[in-house]
């Protein structure tokens, strides 16, 4: 049975996702737990684990910057899927208490941002408090005293697992809220990329960010072949302020032809160019 | 004296920053303090301050997402001025404590991004926990017991305000870390942005996702008029998955002539578009 690493600990967003993927997909695979998302790629290129499984981007929160970053760094991963999977925000404490005894709220910060909104109106004046995992804030949360009154925003199998009753359901801003999630491998020296099948081909470049007009010209090498970009995402080079790494999410012609020639296209004007991947796109 | 909204507590890296404003330019403004940074941007809207003083970006961890958004969703807020500031990451602690005594290091979520390196080489077993600031970091260890072990990743400022102990300077993986913070004010109504006087305009637009190319096309409105832009990013729109809000920055040039047209040309090919300011950028 195949290894995949997860962020835990139990009950988070990211084991409910996996768990789903695994019966869409009607595969088995282990679920190996690591406490930070980086820790689960850096097991992929340590071959401690045959991949990971891990989120990258949620529609209300935007890009996970650490799964970027680690993807941007790596000379070795590649993505071999994309799980679309909607995200269920829960409120959850240990007893049914009044809105009013909640004093203070425990998530992960993308959780809290997601209800940013709800929070506001509903509990203007609870501490708010970002920690690990939502799976860890269910465990704070079951650990805590009733009288102190403390709150997670969890998965409903998070809070299910720390014996937690919910207070209010679907809490988040937005109902079409969704985390894409990607599965990462190792890939094999010289593999082709361009043999692999699927809908969706992600790469990541570095452009001269002192040359004005070059990412318009990048991305007119998409245009001018009719290669559909449907995600471009800036991050930091990490070199100075005003440098950055590009990503971009390319939708695959039938027969690669126009994205393989665009993809070598902007490899030529970018100072240097990663293909991360073609795959296939599930939905939950 | 007008009054200034930055995120609190005392001793965070906002509050160094906007002192330095203060001295850079000889002017003396009353600072605020708010728990959060949409709360200091609230206020501006709300009259309550004539001004906040935010990060927006730091150059090893991108963007700060709650600035941007908050940005994006106001109708009447404009940015109107800059200031990059060097960043300096001290590690501190209540004793002159040995590396390995370290069981807890205790921060803000972008200053902890800023060290992994160094907290993965030299903390490795170390617990990480990410707190609302490094002022709020430097807070609990000074509360802390010297045998639990506690340090926080603090400005010097914080450390010293509460009485810490420096156990290792700059400790920021890259030397040319700085953040970005940005002035903003609340504008009159029928305001002329264009008639703000600076180096850099920024702007914020939706453009249609479906349409292939629709950012291409934006693009070219800039490129082919040599409007120079330094800093394009994506944040979502919060509709659903795959619709983006973009984020332009600009350089003005010197009659504003071919900024003008092209905000102007950009602004029919976009479903909505907001001009957040033209305004000069300082350099500590």
């Amino acid at each position: 049975m195949e290894k995949m690493g997860i962020l835990g600990p139990r009950g988070t967003h990211s084991e409910a996702a996996a768990v789903k993927l695994n019966e869409i997909l009607n595969e088995k695979f282990e679920l190996v737990i690591f406490k930070e998302i980086f820790e689960a790629l850096n097991a992929v290129e340590e071959k401690k684990v045959d991949a990971a499984f891990v989120p990258v981007e949620n529609s209300l929160e935007g890009s996970i910057n650490i799964t970027l970053d680690t993807l941007a760094h790596s000379d070795s991963l590649i993505v071999s899927r994309e799980l679309v999977y909607p995200v269920h925000n829960f409120l959850m404490a240990r007893e049914f208490i009044n809105f009013l005894s909640v004093k203070k709220i425990f998530s992960h910060s993308q959780p809290i941002s997601q209800c940013r909104n709800y929070l506001q109106k509903n509990f203007p004046t609870a501490e708010i408090n970002s920690v690990s995992s939502t799976a860890r804030a269910a465990e704070i949360v079951a650990k805590s005293e009733i009288e102190e009154g403390f709150a997670a925003i969890c998965s409903e199998r998070a809070g299910n697992l720390n014996n937690l009753k919910t207070l209010a359901k679907e809490i988040q801003d937005n109902n079409s809220n969704c985390t894409r999630f990607l599965e990462v491998r190792c890939r094999q020296k010289n593999f082709d990329i361009f043999k692999m099948n699927g809908e969706k081909n992600l790469i990541i470049c570095q452009i001269d960010g002192s040359k004005p007009g070059a990412l318009y010209e990048v991305l007119g090498e998409f245009t001018r072949r009719n290669v559909n970009m449907t995600r471009i995402e800036s991050r930091p080079a990490r070199t100075k302020l005003g440098e950055y790494i590009f990503f971009f999410d390319l939708e695959v012609d039938s027969d690669k032809k126009f994205l393989f020639e665009s993809v070598e296209a902007v490899s030529r004007k970018s100072i240097w160019l990663k293909n991360l991947g073609i795959f296939p796109v599930i939905r939950a």
